[in-house]
C-alpha cells in the first residue's frame, strides 16, 4: 500500500461510499487483480463502489489531493489489461450504478449508468421495437461505461458504426472531480468533439457516469446465411465483392477450420465443415432483404461456395450466432493457453496477409486459428500454445505481436476493438509518429495532468517496452508523389 | 500590421512561397478581409497561398517562431465569420494546393489536398460509381479543407452523416511546424481520436494539407417528391412520422412560403405555392425505394398534403434541388438585407420552436423565414432586414442571436454546420458550463499553446463578449430523478 492510502484517507473514503462501497480484504482484492488478459496481475489498493456521480466526485477530489492513481473497472472482461490495476491504485466499478436512468423513444436515445450491462440496452427498449446497435462478443456481461472506454465494436459494427457513432453525450467527471458535459443529445454541437476524444481513451482521460445512447429501429428483417468455402482466400474475395457490389451487409464474419472446430464441440451450432465458413447477415425491409441475399448468394457461389445455407428461423439464426461469439472461449477447448489478437488491414490485403499469418504461424510451430470481423478487415488471430512447453509462452507472444506488425505493414493497424491497454502499447511507437503520440500526451494531460486516471496504460513507456519501441513512422504526404491510382 | 512582420520576415515568407504565393498589396488583401459573414472584415497583414505541406511547415515554423497568428482560409464561403482575419495575422489560402492526389476504389478512398472543391471530389469518382456524400449547400466552391474545419453537412448528412464520418486520415502541420497523422485509412485506430477533434475545430488546432476521405457507392436509384402543406407544423409532424415508421431518407428538407417564393423568383424549379414545402429524397435499391416511397407518401397525405410530386426525372430532380440550395441566396430577392442562421432543436420540439420563433419575429416586426433540415432538426432561420432603417440591423442581430437561446433551451444547439466562428462565440457560454469551456481550452492549448492558430474565435472572450455570457449551465445529472419515460 503506498503511503498516501494512509488509515485517515481510507476513513474518509469510507465515508464517502459507505461500509458496503469499499473492499480492501486480500482475499477480496484478488477479483480484481486482472481483467480478461489474465497474462498481467497487480493487487489494487483498495476498491471503490460509488452509488452516484456525486460519490465519483469526492473520490477523485480525494485522489487528486493525494496524488492516488485510480483506475475504472466494468465487469472486467477486457481483453488488453485495460483495468489491470496499477501499484498502490484504487479501483472504482460500478456494479452499484447500474440503472437506466430515462428512455427517450421518440428521440430514439436512453440515459443509462456506466455500470449498465451492453445488452441490457436493449432489453429495455426491444417490447417498443428498438435496440442498441454495438454488440461485443461479451455483451451478456460487460458494461456500457467499459464499452466506452474501449470504443467497443461487435459483429454487427460493419453497418452500424462502433460505441463512438452510438453515445450522444456524457457526464463525465475529470480527475480533479469537477464534472462536465461532452457532447450533446442533438448532433454536430459546436466546439471541439471531446466526446470522441473520450470514447476509446481506455480509461485515461477520466470516468463517465452517466451516458445517453442513441437506439435504432429493429430492422423489419434479418437473415443469415453461412457459406461454406475450400479457402480462406475464396471467403475473403466474395467478403470484398460484396462490398464493391454495394451491398452493406449488417455483418460479414469468417471463421476458419480450427475456429469451426471448436465452436462445434462447444455449442453445437451445426455448421458444415470446410476449411472457411463466411457468416454474412443483412436486415432491412423484407422486399430489399431478398433481393440482396440473392446477390449476396450468387456471389459466394461464383468464388466456389459449395454450400450456402439460409438460417431458417429465429432459433437457427441464434445459433449461428451463439457458436460465432463462443469462438474465443471456445479456443480453450482447442489449447490448454491462447492469445486472441486483434489487428485491422484494409479489407482488400486479407488474402494477402493471411498466407503471411499462416507461413509464419508454420515456422514457429503454433497454431494459430482466425476469427473476423471480415467486413471491415478486423481479424482476431487466436494463437495456441501450451504454457508447459518451455518457452512456448514466449513465442506465442512474440507471434502474437510480430502479426500486429505485419497488420501495420499492410496500412492497418494494431487494435480494432480489444484496445491497447497494457498488452500493446509497446506496439504504439510502430503504429505512430513521436510527435503523434506527444500531441496525443498533450491532450491526456488537458484532461488528467498528474497522470492519476488509468497510468501506464495505452502508450509506451521506457520503463515497460524498453527497446521494443523500434523508432517513429514519418508520415509520407503523397503529394510529391503525383496521382496514384488504386483501382 | 503589427511589429512582428518586419521587412526581414516578410522576404523570408517570401522565400518560403514565392512572388506568386505573397500578397501584401492593399487592394488585393481587401479580398481576404471576411468570409460569408460580411458584417466584421478586418484586413490580414499578408496572404500566403503555399503549394505544399512543407511550405506550410516552413510557414508555421515561423509564425511560431515570431509569435504571429495565422488564418487558415477555403473559398471564404463560412458564414460564421471562422476565415475573418485577426489584428496582424497572415491568411494562408489554398487555391494552389488542390490537387486529388490518389484514388483507391478497392477501398473506397480518396486522398485530397485542402484546396480541392467539394463537388471535384464526387467528380473525380463519379465515372465509376462512386461519390462523396457531405453536400453543403455551397457545394460547388468551398473547399474540402473548410469542409474539415467546420465539420460541414448538407441536405444529406441525415442518413450520411457530417464530414467527421467521411474523413479517415490527415496530415497536419500543427501551429508549432510539427507534422502529425491524425485518423488512419482502417476503422477503429488505437489511441485519442484526434481526427475526430481536429474536424470541426474551425482552424484553431492547425491546418489539415492533406486527407484521405471515404467515397460512397452510388445508390441504383434516387427519387425525390415534393409534398405540399397548409402549415409548418404539418410538415414537421411527417418528418416525425417518417423517422417513427423506421424509414431513414436520405434528406428531408421544409422551406415555409416565403423561402419558396424566393426561390421560385431565383431559379424557378417549379414548387407548388403552399405555407410550407416538404421536400423527402430517398435512395437505395429500386424495389426498396419504391416501397418506401409508397410508405411516405402516405405519411404525407396523412397529415394534409394536399399535393404530392414525384420528381419526373433527372433533370426534375437537379431542378428541385437547385431551388432548395438557392435560398440562402434568394433571401436578398426579399430583403436588402439578412442574417442566416443556425440552430439545432430536437427533431420532435419543431412544431413547438417553430410557433415561439414565428411570435419573437411578429413581437420585432421583423420577417423570419425558413429554411431547414428537418431531418436531423438543423433550423436555419434567416432574418430579413434593411440596413438604412435605423436600428433594425441591431434588432435583427439580437433576434437571431435569442433564435439561439430558444434551440439551447429546447435541448439543442447554437449551430448545426456553420460553426461559431466569430459570430456566436459570445453564445457558447450559454450552451456550456465553465469546466465544459475550460477543459476544450486545455485540449487546444494541447495543440496550439501560444493561440496563433485562428484565435479569437470559437470560445468567448471577455474582451469581445462582455456581459453576454450568460452563466454557466451546470450538468444535471439524471441520476437523483429516477427512470423519466418520455414515450
Amino acid at each position: 500500500m503506498p503511503s498516501s492510502l494512509t488509515p485517515a484517507v481510507l476513513a474518509e473514503l469510507q465515508r464517502i461510499v459507505g461500509d458496503r462501497g469499499l473492499i480492501t480484504a486480500v482475499n477480496q482484492l484478488q477479483t480484481y487483480e486482472c481483467d480478461g488478459l489474465t497474462a498481467f496481475r497487480v493487487l489494487p489498493s483498495a476498491v471503490l463502489l460509488p452509488e452516484s456521480t456525486g460519490q465519483v466526485q469526492q473520490i477523485l477530489r480525494l485522489c487528486h489531493r493525494e496524488r492516488i492513481p485510480f483506475v475504472a473497472r466494468g465487469s472486467g472482461t477486457g481483453l488488453s489489461g485495460g483495468a489491470l490495476p496499477t501499484e498502490g491504485c484504487l479501483v472504482i466499478t460500478f456494479s452499484r450504478m447500474n440503472r437506466i436512468l430515462a428512455v427517450d423513444l421518440a428521440n430514439q436515445q436512453i440515459t443509462v449508468q456506466p455500470g449498465v450491462i451492453n445488452s441490457n440496452v436493449t432489453a429495455a427498449v426491444s417490447p417498443h421495437g428498438y435496440f442498441y446497435a454495438p454488440d461485443p462478443s461479451s455483451q451478456t456481461v460487460c458494461t456500457i461505461g467499459g464499452n466506452i472506454a474501449e470504443n467497443a465494436g461487435g459483429a454487427h459494427c460493419l453497418k452500424y458504426g462502433f460505441t463512438v457513432t452510438h453515445v450522444l453525450e456524457m457526464t463525465v467527471v475529470l480527475p480533479n472531480g469537477d464534472l462536465v458535459t461532452l457532447g450533446a443529445k442533438t448532433p454536430n454541437a459546436p466546439g471541439y468533439d471531446l466526446a470522441g476524444v473520450f470514447i476509446g481513451s481506455e480509461g485515461t482521460l477520466g470516468i463517465a457516469t452517466e451516458m445517453t445512447l442513441r437506439i435504432m429501429r429493429k430492422p423489419e428483417t434479418v437473415q443469415v446465411i453461412l457459406a461454406a468455402f475450400n479457402t480462406i482466400q475464396a471467403a475473403a474475395q466474395s467478403v470484398s465483392d460484396v462490398i464493391a457490389s454495394g451491398q452493406l451487409p449488417a455483418a460479414m464474419e469468417i471463421m476458419d477450420r480450427l475456429s469451426i472446430e471448436a465452436a462445434e464441440i462447444s455449442v453445437h451450432p451445426n455448421y458444415p465443415s470446410c476449411e472457411a465458413l463466411l457468416l454474412i447477415e443483412l436486415d432491412g425491409p423484407e422486399a430489399e432483404v431478398n433481393l440482396q441475399m440473392q446477390t449476396v448468394t450468387d456471389i459466394c457461389r461464383g468464388n466456389g461456395a459449395w454450400e450456402t445455407r439460409l438460417a431458417i428461423d429465429e432459433q437457427d439464426r441464434f445459433l449461428i450466432w451463439k457458436g460465432r461469439k463462443a469462438a474465443f472461449a471456445a479456443a480453450g477447448r482447442l489449447s490448454p493457453n491462447y492469445i486472441v489478437q486483434d489487428g485491422v488491414i484494409p479489407r482488400t490485403s486479407l488474402p494477402a496477409v493471411l498466407e503471411k499469418l499462416n507461413a509464419m504461424a508454420v515456422a514457429e510451430n503454433l497454431r494459430v486459428t482466425n476469427v473476423f470481423h471480415a467486413g471491415d478487415g478486423n481479424l482476431h488471430p487466436i494463437v495456441l500454445y501450451n504454457r508447459e512447453n518451455p518457452g512456448e509462452e514466449e513465442r506465442a507472444i512474440d507471434l502474437s505481436l510480430r502479426i500486429l506488425d505485419v497488420c501495420v505493414e499492410a496500412g492497418g493497424s494494431i487494435t480494432g476493438e480489444h484496445g491497447v491497454g497494457r498488452e500493446k502499447q509497446c506496439s504504439m511507437s510502430y503504429m505512430f509518429s513521436d510527435p503523434d503520440l506527444e500531441t496525443m500526451q498533450r491532450v491526456r494531460h488537458a484532461f488528467d495532468p498528474l497522470d492519476l486516471s488509468n497510468p501506464e496504460k495505452l502508450f509506451p513507456t521506457p520503463r515497460i517496452c524498453g527497446e521494443r519501441s523500434r523508432g517513429a513512422y514519418a508520415p509520407h504526404p503523397l503529394e510529391t508523389s503525383g496521382i496514384a491510382e488504386v483501382f
